[in-house]
Parts: structure tokens; sequence; C-alpha cells
């Protein structure tokens, strides 16, 4: 069968089985996540099996290390999986609830229902775990998923997809609901991005290579995550202790992650905090490149930060560092060479910090507090499928709610329109 | 200047514009739009010859007349205009405020607050009434707005945008935060789809042409209304008289809205009713089309519904009517041929209307009140930029915090991450 009838048949399948997750009680859902929990128990072998031949092929191939160590699973992993599919069926039920009903002058009551969004493909890179954790907050959600993972891990994620179908149709679910791309054709991803009619939303997750191709190709609506260039600005009125702390942390508690500090904006009155964070960073390792203004202030600044320094995810143990004349010009360097992601203020100055809050167009903005705090964990949601630097629909982590879409709900005895 | 030129000139202004906009305290923002009503007041004279001008060249032109009417401006619709102004500046505002905080385990604060989209690109059609309530929703919002409408209001809407103009430097914000574009050419509307870096949302309204070709071009989001196929369902066990005045109203209220009825629903019990409610459609001068059933209970149903007709909006007092044996063939049927607008109930069973609320997937779901209410102002929104039948983002009737986005926002005092 040509690739682009077999992506059609298996959207139009989710788009029928949508109706079924959907209606299905939130009891048959979170069984269902218990069901697939259980088949992953009994088939560890079988399933740690196919990822030994995603193993294989991938040293035959000489993948680079980190990505063969992404690619592999284990019994840690896995019981991480299954751990996570307990958590996820225990959270809050995010559909079905009519909310704001209000009642209105021309006496209907006037509310809305939250709602699963329909048919949700899942497209990302090597990690086989990602098959089961999108699924599972999915399906949470009442959709319909179709998951497209890496082509290094397409046996792990076959017989992921296997054993997910099992555990719904174990609970009278149809096995529809949850489907595994089983090629590894790239034209695989043009004929998902090309079905408005039976998807609703794409996620890519992956490096950002995956995230422009399917953002420039998509006709069906995308959340997505472009770069993390996260700031933390430390404003005349800022704790030193404070800043050192939030600064460090930022910077060196992970590199690769996308709420990791890649520039420090330092107000001129603060340059002198400059010779101790400086050494603090580099005793972590990091390579600090500054502006001029910096390194007068720190000669341990060996580096001098280059104007593409401003604009660069490093996603690595360097930081850019500049002095700024104030929160006004640290706001301005953020609109220019930031990605709108996440960015902090280290002040004890309340109106300077309601301020920034206000004003700095980021998906999360901070007082006070580590740019590392931006993920759906620590913000109480429970999971997270992704976070978004689009400013529609979600923003920021998102977790189940941003699976899901409302509706409005009228409730009359009998009203008419005049 | 080349159109391709001319149109990122603008939005790249609109974008520098909306930090300005955005950063605008309430108050500026409201008197703004009285400043704009206050130039529209001083200049109706010259406003109303720009559209003297758009109306002969309309009737040079031999335009339909419906088209030509909604193209005249008059002193009855400019004080709406100007009433709508003061409206729209006496809603509450719809951003800057923190909302849902919540302590996290961490210690840290999280919440959210209402920030603008940035700039909105609003596409329409001849109306130029549209220029100003389109520009007041926008810039109450918080946001830059780049209008384009119809090459037969071109005079109208530069005058507008003049004036508009006006009232946006009377008050010391940037006048390119609402700006007319002030040409015809069809490539303008092209470009405007074309630049996602300075546009956040393309909101097309006009006809079904303009919407296709909007959505399948446009590489910006698009905030798209698609077809009305509203239906309403008379279930097993609803009160006759609700029913007749609901079904009544639904269809004959107003025919060329998109929440007015399309397609009757009747359940097999109650197609006793269908003899009385066809001769009260009729007395409206509503053509009925019937399925056999339905024209079996009713002979006076001289037309045979075509399977074309479940599928049409006829935007005209054109009826068809459907005899189905229960509420999930009623269901059925919407989802095979509706367009995930409006569907109403009537039913006495509260089981059944929950069931309906829950399990119909459209942007208004009602029980026991006509499909005429679908509609931002009977929703209590205070204003309506359109109808959405899209599921991200917003859905139905979209009034200001449809232009709206979210952050989250962090509070703390020093933490870091563990």
């Amino acid at each position: 069968m040509q690739v682009g009838q077999l992506i059609t048949d298996m959207a139009q399948a989710a788009r029928e089985a949508s109706r079924g997750v959907a209606s299905a009680p939130v009891a048959q859902r979170n069984d269902a996540l218990l069901a697939i929990r259980q088949e992953i128990i009994s088939s560890r072998d079988s399933l740690l099996a196919a990822n030994e031949a995603d193993l294989v092929s991938a040293r035959r191939l000489e993948l680079d290390e980190p990505l063969i160590d992404r690619l592999a699973l284990n019994p840690a992993r896995l019981d991480a999986l299954e751990e996570g599919l307990e958590q996820v069926a225990s959270l809050p039920d995010p559909i079905g609830a009519i909310e704001h009903l209000r009642k209105m002058p021309s006496g209907i009551e006037v509310g809305t229902m939250r709602v699963p969004l329909g048919v949700i493909a899942i497209i990302f890179e090597s990690r086989p775990n990602v098959t089961v954790e999108a699924a599972a907050l999915c399906l949470k959600a009442g959709n319909a998923v179709l998951l497209r993972g890496g082509s290094e891990a397409i046996h792990s994620n076959i017989k992921l997809g296997e054993l997910i179908g099992r555990g719904l149709a174990k609970v009278g679910l149809p096995t529809a609901s949850a489907q595994v791309v089983p090629v590894v054709d790239r034209d695989a991803v043009g004929a998902l991005l090309n079905l408005p009619e039976y998807i609703d939303l794409v996620v890519p997750r992956g490096g950002k290579g995956l995230i422009a191709r399917v953002s420039e190709e998509s006709r069906v609506p995308v959340l997505k995550h472009l770069d993390g260039i996260c700031h933390v600005f430390i404003d005349r009125d800022a704790d030193p202790e404070k800043a050192m702390a939030i600064a460090i942390n930022a910077k060196t508690q992970r590199y690769s992650t996308c709420n990791t500090m890649e520039t420090l904006l330092v107000a001129r009155e603060q340059a002198s905090l400059l010779p101790r964070l400086v050494r603090a960073m580099q005793e972590h390792g990091v390579e600090v490149r500054g502006c001029p203004a910096s390194r007068s202030a720190a000669p341990d600044i060996l580096v001098s930060a280059e104007e593409a320094d401003w604009g660069t995810e490093y996603l690595a143990p360097i930081l850019s560092v500049r002095v700024v004349a104030d929160v006004e010009e640290a706001m301005a360097h953020i609109a220019r060479y930031g990605s709108d992601h996440t960015e902090s203020i280290v002040t004890e100055n309340s109106e300077t910090a309601a301020r920034f809050l206000r004003e700095v167009d980021s998906s999360s903005v901070m007082h006070n507090a580590s740019t590392r705090f931006a993920d759906g964990f620590e913000y109480g949601l429970g999971a997270e499928i992704g976070i978004s630097t689009d400013k529609l629909h979600a923003r920021g982590p998102v977790g189940l709610e941003g699976l899901t879409s409302r509706k409005y709900i009228v409730k009359g005895d009998g009203h008419i329109r005049q």
C-alpha cells in the first residue's frame, strides 16, 4: 500500500474512534491506561527484545552515543513508564464538567464545557517512552492519537503500539484510538500534516529541524516549541544573594533544557557582583562570554560576546553576560533577542517587578525565581505534553487542558430569541 | 512601491506599535476609543462624502443591491458606530490581571496573566463599519491591528483609517497601532497571510470564498468561521409547545445568519407534531423539504429532501426535515452532516439532555433554547469579533478574550530548583 493511503486510512480510523474515546466515561479511560500498564508489565521481555533490535541497528549505523542512550529501554525506564501511566490515570478528569454557568438577561443560562480536541498526531524523535507518555495524555483527555516516532525506534514503537492496542481492547475502547505509524518512510510525516479533515492538532517533539519542517509544511494546526533563549535580569534593586543563587541555578542545574538561562543581564549598579558570579560559573565549568562593560567589571571573562551570542540557545555550559542601564534596556534586549520562552527578574522593588511581569511578553515571566521552574510538573499541571512558545491556544507548559477544547452550553426552558 | 513591500512595512510598523498598545494603561486604550469616536463625530460630512464615492462606483459597477446596502453609511449607522465605540470602551479590561495564583510544593507561586496577542489582521468584505468595530476590539485588548476591507469600500475605509489614526495620536498611542491597507490590490491579502513573523492572528470575516482562500493560503494562524448548518432535535420526551416555539424561532427569526436552523430532526414519536409545524413554517414563507417518513406524517411537505440538503447551509427560507429513531440517530446525523456550529435538543428528559450536551461536538450545544442565541452579546461577552468553528484557541462566539493570550507568572523569593 502507498504510505499516503496508509496514513489516510489510519487517520480516518482515528477520527471514527475519537467519538468513542470522547464519550467514554473517565473510569473507562483510566482503566485503559491501567490495562496498557498491565500489558507492558506482562510483556517486558518481548518489549526489551524489540528495543534490542533497535539498539543493534543503531550501533550498526554508528549513531551518536547520546541518541543511543535516549533510545534504550531498560527495567528502570520501564518502571518509570508504568508509574507514569498510573499517575496520569490518577489525575482529575479534564473534560465534561460544565463551568461558569451564568444566567443572562434573556433568561438562558450560558456556560462552557471542556471537551476533547478530537484527533492528535504526535511526531517525535527517538525516545520510545514518549510513545506511551503521549498516548496516555491524549487518551486521558478523551482524544484519539496517532504516534509517529523516530525511525531508530521503530521496533520498540511497533511493539508498544501493539501493547497499547491490547490494553484499549481489554476495556472495550476502539484500538484505533491510539495507533503507532508502523513505517519509517519520511513521507508518512508529510501525509499526516496534510489531513486537517481528520487531524485536529499536530504536536512535534524533537529537534529544531523537525519542528521547522512541521511548522512550515503543516495544514493542521501545530502546537510547537521553538527556541528557549531564557534571560535572568539582575535589577538595580536586587538582593545580591538571591541574584547569585538564581543565576547559578538557572544556568547550571541542567544545561540541555529549554528553560536554562542563556543570557544574564545585569543592571549597571550591580556590575560589582560580576567577579564573584563569573568565578562561580567558571567553577561549574561554564564558559562566560561578556559585553565590554561586563569584561571591565570582571576581567575573568575571557571571551567577548559577539552579536550572534545574544540570539543563541547554547544548550551547553556557555553563558553570555551583558550590563544594561536599567529595566527598560533589559526588556528591550529581551524583546529583541529573546525567544519569548522564560525570563526572570531579580529585584526587591515591587514596582519594577510588576512592570517586568506585565510588559515582558514571554510564556513564563518570573520574579525572584529560577527559570528552571518553567515546567508542567513544577506548575502543578500533573503532566506535560511539551512547552508551547505559540501564543494561540496553549502557551508555556502544556498539560491535559492544552489537549482539550471547550464548547458553549446553553440551557433554556423553551427560550426563543426576541 | 510594490504591494508586498507596502504590506511588509505596515506589518513591521504594527509589530513595533504593538508593544506600545500592550503596555498602555487601560485608561489610555479607552481614551483612544473615545477619541476615535470624537473624530468620527467631527468628520461625519467628509466620511459620508467618502462613502458616497464608494456608492457611486458600486452603482456604476452595477453591484448587487444587498451589497450596496451593506456598503452604505448613513447617520443612523454612524450613530451605531459611535455608540459601539463607547460601549467597547466601557467593557472591563481583558488584560493584565494575575489569575489563579497558587502556591506550589516548591514554594513558588504560579498564576496566569491575560496578555494581548500582538498584531491581528482582519480581512473583511464590504461593510465599512467593520473597520471601526474590529479596530475597537483589537485596541481594547491591547493589540495592534491591520485592517483590510473590501475594494468596494476603499474610500470609506481610507477615511476611517485616517480618523482612527488621528484619535490614536490624540491620546499619544502610535498611529501604526491601527492601520487600514490603502490599496485594493488582491495581492495585499496574500502578503498579509505570509508574514507570521509580524502577524499573530488573521481573522477573515466574509463569504465562504474569502474564508476558504485565507485558510488555504495562510501561514499565520487563522480564527475562522465556516458553515453554520445548525440543527434542532425534537426528542421523544419533548414538550410540544416548547418544540414548536423553538423550531419556528430558530428558523424564521432571521434567515441569513449562521446560527439559523437549517435541518429539523424529529423523533419518530413526535412525528404527529409535523403537520402543525410544517403549516406554521409555510405561513412564514418557508419551503419545507422532507425525508419520506416526514412526508408521510405531513403530506403538506411538497418537496423531497435530497442527500445534498442535509449538508447545505441555505441561509434562506428553506428547511429540511428528517424523522429519526432516537437521540442516538439524531446525534449520528449531526456528526455526519453538521458543521459543528450550534445544535439544540428539545426534551423534558434531563438524562437525554445531558447526553446530548456532552456528546454533540459543536461550538454551542443547547437544551430547550433556540439556536439563534449563539451570539457574543447573548452570551454576555459584551462584543463579538466573530464566531469560530475552529476547536483551537477560541470556539463559538469570540469576544475580547479570544483576542488575548495568557502567560504564566511565577513569584518566588530567591527560589531555585532542586
